[in-house]
């Protein structure tokens, strides 16, 4: 893969959660939002909120701010949650379950179409709506569906192998829960997901108690 | 809350994924490692690792790069995984089991103690090891646990209520995986995971393709 712009990885990062506060006030039926609102929500910085949403390409008005409508569009087509994002689930487990019944994911265009476990209990039965079936039938099933995104949930030790399947199948996007490094082609995406980063930062912020110089963040 | 300074987190937060490759170096036998070697990994920049091990106090030398075993110890003495975390799982549904089975947090001293849950045909039972209590007995239970961390992953709904609880039950830190937006007092820290945000990323690497002049984060 090529080189990656850390810059504006945590904008993106951070994106969800504003649009979660500018449609919580479009719902209470306020017409604009200032980046200072916003800010005092998450404990930001307001000048970091205005640079965030920047990149979306949306101009505030001075002392108005960001008509909400437009800031939720804007927000929404910068990441692609215009559109509905199919996509596969492998992996029934705990994980994977909780995942396909996670609203959130719903309000952001993404459909769940099918799940593949290799537990021979789970096949033919549903999780939150969603068909489970049989893993050894991936590369046969996977062409009738539309997804080009994979959401990976299975044993690392499958990882890689299941990745392969994946690509020949014709996925373009993977979200790897696992915690192995998948090699893929240029051409397919992998977004890593690593729940201890979270837990580093919960670690710092108990340690920021004790000496009081250090680093916070909601 | 302080304010969070945020320029720290996105350093802490890649941390873990330094912590993984040195560790795998290291049982290889690899006495020093570089900040190249480390980013060539993980598509970064070199600059970008060396500045984030920087906040860990190490020095690099020259040519020679960190030694790996104080790498590693510097590392885990700044997130504070040199010692144990004691916690208790509130929410024992396939979210709050996923994480209570989730063998890297054991690396990092986090102890999950027990889980409390609604269920009643939950209570008594254990999930990973860990044993399933009853919810109502929370605040009277929890109190034979040293555990300072909660992991929420109970409906949103309840988030709130239960806080309240788990606070006047001296919890000190909240990891929060549901969608609330906490109220807690001062001395107590809310780490809030957010999964649309990585789901955000891959939605944008994979727009990335269309328009090449986009961004990138591995």
């Amino acid at each position: 893969m090529a080189k990656q712009r850390i810059a504006a990885a945590p904008s993106v990062r951070r994106l969800p959660s504003y649009l979660h506060i500018i449609r919580q006030a479009q719902s209470e039926g306020v017409e604009f939002i200032s980046g200072t609102v916003i800010a005092n929500e998450l404990n930001l910085e307001p000048i970091q909120v205005r640079k965030d949403l920047a990149i979306t390409g949306i101009i505030g008005k001075p002392k108005k701010g960001y008509p909400t409508v437009a800031l939720i569009a804007a927000i929404e087509h910068f990441l692609g949650w215009d559109d509905v994002q199919d996509a596969v689930l492998i992996g029934a487990g705990n994980l994977g379950t909780a995942l396909s019944g996670y609203q959130e994911f719903q309000y952001h265009g993404l459909n769940i179409q099918a799940a593949f476990d290799s537990d021979k209990n789970k096949v033919g039965t549903k999780i939150h709506g969603v068909p489970v079936l049989a893993i050894d039938t991936l590369e046969l099933q996977i062409k009738h569906f539309e997804a080009k995104i994979a959401i990976l949930t299975v044993p690392s030790s499958q990882a890689q192998l299941i990745t392969d399947k994946l690509i020949k199948a014709g996925i373009k996007a993977i979200w790897n829960f696992t915690n192995v490094k998948l090699k893929v082609p240029q051409d397919v995406v992998v977004q890593k997901e690593d729940l201890t980063s979270g837990y580093a930062m919960l670690c710092v912020k108990m340690k920021s108690f004790k000496s009081p110089d250090s680093f916070r963040e909601q």
